[in-house]
C-alpha cells in the first residue's frame, strides 16, 4: 500500500513512460466501477454503524508515511476505501442520521454534479463560462419564484441571485457590502462603530462572519431570546423570526437587513409555509441552502440581494489578464464579483437538474413527507410521559429530553440526556446530537435524511425508549 | 421543456406519489449513463469551439421562465445539456485552451471527487468524519513530503495543513490569523495602522482579501516590480520572488511572511523545480492549488502553516450543537477552525487517488512534460522574427508578442496583439488570452491543459502564424 521511499525523483523519468491521466476510455471504465461502488454503498448504508466507531488517529496507523512513487492500481485503492475510509465515516445519508441537520441528496443532484466537475470551468467572469453563468441566473430566478420573492430578489426584476459554497461565505459577502455600504457614509475611520444586530440563536458562523470582516467584537449585539418567545427575535410566536416587525426597526434606522433561511428556508416552497417570509421583500438579502433540504448535496448556498450593485462595489476586481470585451461592455453579469473567491464551479447544474428531474410537485412533497415523520415522532414524545418537547415544533427538527421529575437540581436532568444521547449513540443504530436553548440541554432529532422512511423513526424512538428504560431503571425516577 | 405554469401548490399533493429521490438502482441506472455522456464528450471535445461563441443571453431565451410543476425525463435533460449547455461552455478541457492558467484533471481525482459527493459529509469537526479528517492531515503531509516543506508545516512536525477551496480563502484565512496576531499586540483600536505588502504582480485577489479583512485601503503597499528584475520582488531574476531575501525583511519587522504559490509550486516536487521553495522554512505559510497543475479539477486550494494554533484562534467558534468529547480533549483536528466556513466536503479523497493512482514519478513526468512543450512553443516564437518573448519562461507559460518595428508609437503595438488575439480566438480553434505588465500588453499562451499534445501546440503557433501573416499583409510593417 505504497512505498516508504520518500527520496523522490532519483529514477530516471523516462522510466515512467507516456502518462496520460484523462485518457477516455480509462475515465469510462473507472468511472463505471464506481458507479457501482456508490450504488452499493447507498444500497447498503443502514449495515454501517451510523456514527462512527473508531478512535481519534486511527487512519495515521493504517497508512503510509509518504505517497507512493510508483502508480498503485485501481483496484487497491477501491479495497482501502472500503477498508480504512469507510469504517471512519459517520454516514451522514444513513437513514439513522437524525444529527445536526439533514444534508439531502438525490440521484439529480449527483449527475448534475457529476457533470459540473466534467466540464470544470472555472467560470470567473461570463466569458470564461458563458452558460455557467447564464443557468446560474436561470435557477436562481426558479428559485426565486418557487418561494414566491418579489421581483425585486430576481434578475428578471431588479435584484439577482448567485450560489455560494455555505451560508458562512453567504453571510460574510453580505456583511462585507453592508460594511462598506455603512462606511462610505461614515468613513472607514468610524469602522469601530459599525454595530451588528442577531438573536442569541444566531448561528455562530455569523459572529465568525463579523470577526472576519472587522467588525470590532463589542459592537456585535446579541439579542436575547426567551422559551416564551419560541427563541424567536421577539414575543411573537414564531419559529422563525418575525420578519415584518424587524424590518420596522431595520428601515427605521437604516441597517441593512439579512435574512438566513439556511434550513428552514426550503419549506416556504410549500405554500403552507410561505407565510414564514412574510415581509421578506423589506429585507436587503436572502440566503438558503439547498444542500441542506433541497436534496442538492454539499455545496450549494444561495443568496438574493437586493442591490447587486452593492455586493459588486464591494466584492469586485478587474485584473487586466481577465478583462474582455463583454465585461467592459457591463452587459453580463462576472459572478466572482459577487463572491470571495476568483474561481467558482458550475454549481448551477445540480440545481438545475434536481428542479427538472422532480418538478416542484415532487420537491413539495419531500418537504411535506419529513414534517409529517417529525410530527410522528413529537407524538411519540408526547405519549411517553416521561419525557417532555421543549421547543414546540414547527418543520423537521425535534427538541425534546427526557426528565427527571423527582430531582429538583436542573443538572441531573443534564446528566440524564448527555447519558440517553451517548447510550443510544454508542448503539451505532442511530445518530444524534443535542443543544442548549435558553441554558437548557435538550436532544435533538432532526428528521430528513433522504433515504429515512416512517419505519426508520419508529425504531428510533424504540431505541431512545429502550435507552430510558436501562438508564432509569438504576435512578429513583418516578416514571 | 419545463412548464409555464407557475401557480404551483394548487395540484393534490397525493397525485405526486411516493417520491424517493435516492433509489440506488435509479441511481446507477442514471450514474452510469452520465459516465458515457462524459467519456464521449472528453472523447469528443476538439470538434468545439474553444472559446463559446454565443452572445450574452442565449440560454436566458432557450429556457422556460419558472421551474416545472411535473417531473421531466433524464433523456429530455440531457438532451438540453448538450444542445443549451455545451455550446455555452468555454472548454476550459480542450486540448486548445491555453488561456488563464491550465486547470488540470484526471480520471482518478474524477472518481475520488465522485466518492467525495457520494458520502456527502459535513466535516465541521474530527467527530461528525473522522476518515476525512484524518486523511485530509494524511495527504497534507504527504504533499508537503513531496514539495520538501521543512517538518515545522507538517503534522507530523509542529505544523500542519487544510484543504481550501480557492487561494482567495487560503490568503483570506492567513491574512485574518496574522492581522489578529498583530491586533493583539497593538490593539484593535489601530486596525489603522496595520499595513501589508505584495509586489504589484501580486494577485488582484489578495487586494480582495485585504479589503475583506478591514484593512485599510490605503495601507494596502504594492512594491513596484521591473522587467529587469522579471517581475520579482527584487533585483534578482527569478520567476517566483526570492524567498530568502524576503523573509530577511519580514523577519526583521516581525511581518507575517505567506508565499502563494498557487501554480508554480506543483512543479516544486521535481527537485530540478525544488530551488524555487528555497528559503520557505521561513515562511510562516504558503499556499498551492493542486487544482491548477496536479490534476485535481476545481476546487482545491492547499494551505499549510506553522502555527495552526494563530489560525484556530482566529478562525474556532465553538457553538454547543457542535460540542463532544474528542473536540473538548483537544485530542483531534476540527477544520471548521481553519477555514471560513462551517460545513465542509472530504476533497481529500481526489488528492489522494491522484497520488496512489499515478505516484510521485508520473506526477512529475507530468510537470516535465507541460515545461517541455512550453519551451517548444517559446522555441517558435524565438525562431520567428515578427514575435519576441517578453518574460523568460520558467515553468509552462509563455508571454509573448507580435511586433511592429515600424512603428514607435506603442499603442499600435498594443492594437495589434490585441487584433491577433481576436483573430485567434474568432476561429474558436485556440483560446489564448492577454496580461499587461509594466504597462505592456502581451499575450499569454499558457501550456498544461490535461489532453494537451505537442501537436496542439505545434497547431497553435501555426494559427498564430496565420493571424500575423493575415494582420501585417495590411499594415507596413517590416517582416
Amino acid at each position: 500500500m505504497g512505498s516508504l521511499d520518500s527520496n523522490y525523483g532519483t529514477e530516471s523519468p523516462a522510466s515512467v513512460g507516456q502518462f496520460k491521466p484523462l485518457d477516455p476510455e480509462e475515465f469510462r471504465k473507472q468511472a463505471h466501477c464506481i458507479v457501482d461502488f456508490i450504488a452499493d454503498y447507498y444500497k447498503n448504508i443502514e449495515s454501517y454503524p451510523v456514527l462512527s466507531q473508531v478512535e481519534p488517529g486511527y487512519l495515521h496507523s493504517r497508512l503510509p508515511k509518504t505517497a507512493p512513487y510508483r502508480p498503485e492500481s485501481f483496484e487497491s485503492i477501491l479495497k482501502d476505501v472500503q477498508n480504512d475510509i469507510v469504517p471512519g465515516m459517520t454516514h451522514w445519508l444513513s437513514p439513522n442520521f437524525f444529527a445536526y441537520f439533514p444534508s439531502t441528496v438525490s440521484s439529480a443532484a449527483f449527475v448534475g454534479e457529476m457533470l459540473c466537475t466534467c466540464f470544470n470551468s472555472v467560470g470567473f467572469n461570463w466569458l470564461a463560462s458563458p452558460a455557467a453563468t447564464e443557468l446560474e441566473m436561470v435557477v436562481m430566478d426558479w428559485l426565486a419564484n418557487m418561494l414566491k420573492l418579489p421581483k425585486s430578489f430576481m434578475f428578471s426584476g431588479t435584484g439577482g441571485g448567485v450560489i455560494q459554497g455555505t451560508s458562512s461565505e453567504a453571510i460574510l459577502c453580505t456583511l462585507i457590502a453592508a460594511r462598506d455600504r455603512a462606511l462610505e457614509i461614515i468613513g472607514i475611520k468610524n469602522v469601530n462603530k459599525l454595530v451588528v444586530y442577531g438573536s442569541d440563536q444566531t448561528h455562530s458562523t455569523y459572529a465568525k462572519a463579523c470577526k472576519l470582516a472587522g467588525i470590532f467584537p463589542c459592537n456585535i449585539r446579541s439579542i436575547p431570546t426567551t422559551a416564551d418567545a419560541n427563541f424567536s427575535m421577539s414575543a411573537v410566536l414564531l419559529p422563525i423570526d418575525p420578519l415584518t416587525s424587524l424590518a420596522d426597526v431595520a428601515n427605521d434606522y437604516g441597517v441593512w437587513f439579512h435574512v438566513d433561511a439556511a434550513y428552514a428556508g426550503s419549506a416556504c416552497i410549500c405554500p403552507e409555509f410561505r407565510h414564514y417570509l412574510d415581509g421578506i421583500e423589506r429585507a436587503d438579502s436572502l440566503s438558503l441552502s439547498p444542500h441542506k433540504w433541497l436534496l442538492s448535496y454539499l455545496d450549494c448556498c444561495c443568496l438574493w440581494v437586493k442591490s447587486p450593485s452593492l455586493l459588486v462595489k464591494a466584492l469586485s476586481t478587474d485584473p487586466e489578464y481577465l478583462k474582455n470585451q463583454p465585461s467592459e461592455s457591463k452587459s453580463v453579469v462576472d459572478f466572482k464579483d459577487w463572491q470571495v473567491g476568483t474561481g467558482r464551479r458550475f454549481k448551477a447544474l445540480r440545481l438545475w437538474f434536481v428542479m427538472r428531474s422532480y418538478g416542484v410537485a415532487n420537491l413539495q412533497s419531500h418537504i411535506r413527507t419529513d414534517v409529517q415523520m417529525a410530527k410522528m415522532f413529537e407524538g411519540f414524545v408526547k405519549s411517553d410521559t416521561r419525557f417532555e418537547i421543549l421547543v414546540p415544533r414547527v418543520f423537521s427538527l425535534v427538541c425534546f429530553r427526557l426528565n427527571t421529575f423527582s430531582s429538583s437540581d436542573p443538572s441531573d436532568t443534564e446528566t440524564l440526556n448527555r447519558k440517553l444521547l451517548e447510550w443510544v449513540n454508542s448503539t451505532g443504530r442511530v445518530y444524534m446530537t443535542h443543544t442548549k436553548v435558553g441554558g437548557v440541554y435538550m436532544l435533538r432529532f432532526a428528521v430528513g435524511a433522504t433515504l429515512t422512511e416512517e419505519r426508520h423513526v419508529s425504531a428510533a424512538w424504540k431505541l431512545i425508549k429502550e435507552g430510558a428504560d436501562v438508564l432509569l431503571k438504576g435512578t429513583d425516577s418516578i416514571v
